[in-house]
């Protein structure tokens, strides 16, 4: 097999560069979360102690989890996002150098993947581009409008996917993050935590009577265009649309 | 921020650049499974259907996920072993072109994992290095005794854990399953993968009262070479702990 990108990669990110990082070096790590304006316009979702509790088969769950690509017009409420979020980068615990203690899995706790949301419908939710904020359980408005519109669904591969469903998860990676504790490694470990989140989603969209279709088919640089990051220090990583 | 080999991977990743696939090329896709011996040792599992049913609280299930570290001597039952295989890797039908429906989703249902299980306690299961046989729901023996401890075990960052859990689940990629479809976006969708299957891991585990820890840190040329793959067209790509 020729080399290719992929495989030089691989090899120059075996676990031993890891020490070269700037953990190692006790550099200063970035912050948990991405600043913001205090001025911002902020949505508080509803307490994840007061989401509905369920109980399920597991077995049931796991076997009967598909990818759902064709949705109803019915939207979800705010109540049914907070727990999608909750559940797939709730933040249980803040920590020292970075880190925290989330609903999900992360290489070193780095958590290194924030949450955009392209919703279309969300009950009392004006549709948009939203970040969320994972500490303070709460989404952000980033755009709105029919211009956004315009550039975010043709960013994707299935673009009628997008359009048609209630809202699309955007996972995007913060590089430094990572980076920190595992240099050049981060980008696997940051694929290796989209997943969880996206398995997550999977299964507690399932609960709610919800479907799933994950999204690694996107057009990078139209993408990152529209989140409003510059595609190396920030970049999307994985998408999913979620619909009734 | 400097160019690096992981940015400039996934600049050569786009999604544009899948097209030039052999997929779409119609070139013959690579079989859903690596083959094996006829004269192999191979372990039936118990059948899926019979396998404990459940009913537990999701969201619980979720916010008590944890890494477990350390682990009892209380071996894994074969029954417990197969549910955590079902649960993560299970086939639920096999389709055209090398694809197949599993319990885990993957990029263009590919599934270019392959499960190998480094077993030191699971009843009635002599320890050793295992490769799980999706197919068939079976184990195939790859190789057991102590020199096989003697080079899996220092393969990982952390040995202890490896060598006090109960099994270890080791993912190894086939990136001709994934790249036919994908070109070298296929390393994007491979980790985005694994993660899926990691953390059905995590909460399947918790189901049955075993504890897990993911495992990204281990030494790629070590483990490639343990497992008996070039590190190119196959290598481990993800792992983890289970232990009761």
């Amino acid at each position: 097999m020729e080399q290719s990108i992929g495989q030089e990669y691989m090899k120059q990110s075996t676990c031993a560069n890891c020490s070269d990082c700037d953990r190692d070096k006790k550099l200063t790590p970035p912050p948990l979360q991405l600043p913001y304006a205090e001025d911002s316009s902020i949505i508080k979702l509803p307490e994840p102690d007061m989401l509905a509790d369920q109980e399920i088969n597991f077995l049931e769950l796991i076997e009967l989890r598909t990818s759902v690509r064709q949705y109803h017009e019915t939207p979800l409420t705010l109540a049914e996002l907070s727990y999608l979020l909750w559940c797939t980068q709730g933040v249980k615990m803040a920590m020292p150098q970075g880190t925290s203690i989330r609903n999900v899995p992360s290489a070193g706790a780095r958590h290194a993947l924030e949450t955009y949301l392209y919703i279309n419908r969300v009950e009392g939710v004006t549709p948009g581009l939203y970040r969320f904020l994972a500490l303070e359980h709460a989404l952000l408005l980033v755009q709105s409008g029919e211009e956004l519109n315009e550039v975010m669904v043709p960013a994707f591969k299935n673009p009628k996917m997008v359009k048609t469903c209630a809202v699309t998860f955007i996972w995007m990676a913060v590089l430094e993050r990572m980076a920190y504790a595992y240099g050049q490694r981060a980008y696997r470990y940051l694929h290796l935590d989209a997943g969880h989140v996206c398995q997550n989603l999977y299964l507690a969209a399932r609960t709610i009577n919800s479907g799933v279709c994950a999204i690694g088919a996107f057009d990078d640089e139209r993408l990152n265009a529209v989140l409003g990051v510059d595609g190396e220090s920030q970049f999307a990583i994985y998408a999913a649309a979620v619909g009734k």
